[in-house]
């Protein structure tokens, strides 16, 4: 890769774009609002990187690659000359501004009481977002699949209480999209489109939903490493969505012997994510680790590594849920969990500015 | 597994024993100071375990393996009737307790000068014990294997500078023991003995270590489960040495393509831990980052989710260092990440308490 | 879990569940053909097995837990009294049976020539059954995604070719769907539809494939353990659809540093899926090696650890493919592997009997 | 890394380092038998390989990084000349030639007469070395640790019966070596010196073992990459010992969900450590599976892909072993293995032959 001067001329960026050649490789012009980048498609050990950084209008040549460059931040300053991170607006809530933002409610939807008592209560605890899954992916075929899947009459039923329950309490709502054939019944009634871990690979999927134009939560499937995880985000950014919400949720865990969680958070992906990509990134202590106990902790780790918000699943009395109950906290305990989320939130903002000055 | 009440008589012990006999298993006593426990050996399925906890004596009777108990705080619980974690005092320093503690230093020691520099910029940015590598683990057996690797007067010479510096700094000192042939030397100068990742499966070491009788500090291996660190921390205690601190500090990353990190720390394996046992847990970011500009966020985040205290590698140039010199951090930004991760705590413990009287 | 005897009354049945129920469970009852089974719902704990077990017509009364029952071998021996593996026939081809069945083509159909010359190629070469790609998926948004991906003109047009080249050499063919939406289109082409790894979790495209009636290639995500795999089979089979070849192709490399093959295959998932489920298990080499040096051996092994069949990928001149050219083998490599793995099948076969009657 | 000709003269080798100092990076010369290599050391994008390709003397120029070399069939080809596969002797036995060897015997020791009877019967099915436990590396502190562990003269005891049955049976003996303290006593009495999987980093021991000149058989650690391995067997090459028999025994399962399988055994490292060594490897199908009624496939499966060997544990009655008895095979069903296998490995290697002229 070729970085151009930002004033480099056309009789530069010909100069360089000859030299390349005559080594017997292709070059491929990409021009920014900002400056020109040339990349090399060929064998690269034919030519030297030192001799190319010298030619007139060359700010820097290197060997580089990447799968992924709509969403990079390095392409974006690049090409466009802007390094600021992404603030999505969803109504009056920003994901991946200075504040954490906080999506809650029921794993499952079961009804319409339910919903709402969990949406009254949620909100007075300080969730920003509605969440309530209503087309639920699961392990086993005998399992309950949520209220989306007994029919399209149940479907809309179940998305209108959730449509219903945000303006009520004021929180824009988001459910999980199973599959392609839902995108379109389900981007009428809700704000977020979620995009479950185990969807993460489903180009096609991605692409279709992408295509509605509205904010998208993009989960981290559990056997990807980070760069697939950007990789596919790609996959939105290249319909024209950028407003991508990225989210960590647990890899596999690896070992013989027990690992008491269901998954492995991987909390370090956060500052990773936000170093390569100008997305916000946010973390669901609930899947990651399947049980009630550990969600205050893992929450205020993952505020602490810089998230810009929580998924977390909250259920007036999680025992009588009816999917994923063990992991369930109440509304009393997300409470707790906002507001000390917020103070952690304000003292590492403070501790990295002071890491910065010194 | 049969749990007797505190006030159990001989005799209904005896009777449960018979009764355990008369279904074809074996009845393995314990007594503890506070309470008998009765461990089935045999087919389990052959007896109710609803008609043994009916039996007079018995306050609980279930189905239960774990390949540690000495260690565990339920049993710590069930036998000696108590509950609290284990703080372990080395000089003044207290790990378990309420303040996190700051273990930091050179990765390898390289001079008495460097060493010294190091200590007292560590001690003045806030540390509280100083460690330093001089018998590394290396990967290539071309690479710098540290000063004790060439020689016992070089060895001998490196542990003198740790400990001196120490006396001179106010600080316990710690190193890594890599093999067994060095345990003996090594205890004679530090306050801690460590033993690294790569050796926790290690028994023999374990074992020998443990008897010096001083703290340990045991790193969980990279392909280890929870339940493997607890198990082997078991051959620690086996030899009558509680004085366990453990340590996080990643495990194998999983998928295809970067994860951008070295390791993946598993931040939830603290509380984890902690539920499980009444040992202190510490972090240490240096190792699992493998790059200097995530340490801030991730020790933010394992104070956040309740660690005991971090290890984390200083150099005044970490570019100069002849090992791992991409992750040390200078002791300004180690003054700041003190600070900062003493806050948290604070926070973390604030909200701690509120969710318990919710 | 309760197995009646197969001559069991229905008061004897009665007589359990009713003591089932006495404990406070509840009991499932499950009529098969060949005998009932009693699933208990609740804390198991409540009763005892060894009672249970001596209970009137009763045959075996046992803890367990499967989540998958449809194509579980255990579970088509208790109910249906057969226990023969399944074999399961495309036109001439058996797969399942005696003879390794072996699948092979290009990884992307590029044109029409291209596929019939392979086919040609490879059928002269032992191949049973024709593989070509339309829709490939791709982890770059920016790479070639296949010709179907170029719209639903393109799509047919390759699919037709497909089509016709399986008619013109005489093998049944097969191309993954990658997607919910190309489900009913590539139906009406191809003799078995394939369900690449990256979708094993897509529960909503599963069924809707399932539906069509045609056999399935299901291959195992690289994330995924075997009892996932099984798992989500179970989605097929509930459909009504038991036409399913499973595929191991590998899992995703753990550990730090190179692993030189692309995904670790993991070919003892082979007898463990044969001895769980009547299914066939077939193995990919091409995608687990992504090298093609590999080819040779792996396929050797996998026919020797039992697999029923191979999917290679061809391609008379690898270098010019336009995806996976690296693994690519030639026809005349293809003839080789195909000669020897018949010769080990027999070997193989041969010492087992050997085994079974010693 | 620049690769001269083997006439290059002392003139051309200058001119090359000259040329590679001038761009600022340093030189290390490494002199073999055969030719000179030069390093390159610094950043390597300041030279152009293509040109330093181009100066005479040179026979190839390019980027590389290895952290093996000692032990690499690269190296070995380039420095001395030679590319034939090491094959180890001991006693009559080869290991690494063209037959496969077989390691059997049980897991531990327990009495003379238990391991005697095993050694005959092992014998006659065809074992060419005898294996036995000593020293039992062991998860749980309170499991049975073999009779090395209850004291030295159990340990001499112990294995003064593995030389002996060693001498009576005609095969060379291994055991392996847990502890650093134990690595002379057990030289005195076995012909190869086992390195178990947990050890695979412990560099001091491996250096002491490696000084003992004699074989070692040297296991992949379960959660070490193929590269660790062949790293890690660099420092017993370091200590002049070339005799290293590799063996891959199965890696940490991945994914949630059971596996069915102790670990996952990794058959693709064997040619893949074939084509980066000149080393041979083996494989321990008993570990790895874990189970009894797999070890038939994964032994065939192994010798199918190119093992040199199995390691393979038995016993005359399995279920009365005190160490694994739930993956011990009897002595009948290790000559079937043994036979089988024999015909694979011609199978196979008669194929092999064929795609070579083809």
């Amino acid at each position: 890769m070729i970085i151009m001067e930002k004033d480099a001329t056309q009789e530069q960026i010909k100069y360089v774009v000859d030299e390349v050649k005559k080594h017997g490789l292709r070059a491929d012009i990409s021009r920014g609002e900002f400056r020109t980048i040339i990349g090399l498609v060929g064998d690269e050990s034919r030519i030297s990187f030192a001799h190319l950084a010298a030619l007139p209008g060359v700010k820097e040549a290197r060997m580089v690659e990447t799968p992924y460059k709509l969403i990079s931040r390095e392409y974006s300053e690049l090409f466009e000359g802007k390094d600021e991170s992404h603030v999505i607006e969803v109504g009056d809530v920003k994901i991946g501004g200075d504040e954490p933002v906080f999506i809650a409610g029921p794993c499952a939807i079961e009804s319409k009481a339910q919903l709402f008592r969990i949406a009254e209560e949620v909100k007075r605890a300080g969730a920003h977002v509605l969440r309530g899954g209503i087309f639920k992916p699961r392990s086993s075929v005998h399992s309950f699949q949520g209220l989306g899947s007994l029919g399209s009459e149940e479907a809309t039923e179940a998305l209108t209480w959730l449509h219903d329950a945000g303006q009520r309490f004021g929180m824009p709502v988001i459910t999980e999209v199973r599959g392609e054939s839902q995108v379109d019944l389900i981007a009428e009634y809700v704000d977020i489109l979620q995009i479950g871990a185990r969807n993460m690979y489903h180009q096609d999927m991605l692409s279709r939903i992408a295509r509605k134009g509205k904010p998208v939560l993009f989960k981290r499937h559990f056997g990807a490493s980070v760069e697939e995880l950007l990789s596919f985000s790609e996959y939105i950014a290249a319909e024209g969505n950028k407003d991508i919400i990225l989210c960590e949720r647990g890899i596999v865990p690896v070992g013989k012997g027990k690992s008491y969680t269901r998954y492995t958070l991987d909390l370090a992906a956060v500052p990773v994510v936000q170093k390569e990509t100008y997305l916000p990134i946010i973390v669901d202590p609930s899947h990651a680790a399947g049980r009630r106990d550990l969600i205050y902790s893992m929450s205020c780790a993952a505020i602490a590594i810089g998230a810009s918000g929580l998924v977390i699943e909250v259920h007036y009395n999680p025992a009588e849920a009816l999917v994923d109950a063990q992991q369930m906290i109440t509304p009393s305990e997300l409470g707790r969990v906002i507001e000390t989320c917020k103070q952690i939130n304000r003292v590492v903002a403070a501790g990295k500015k002071k890491v910065i000055a010194a």
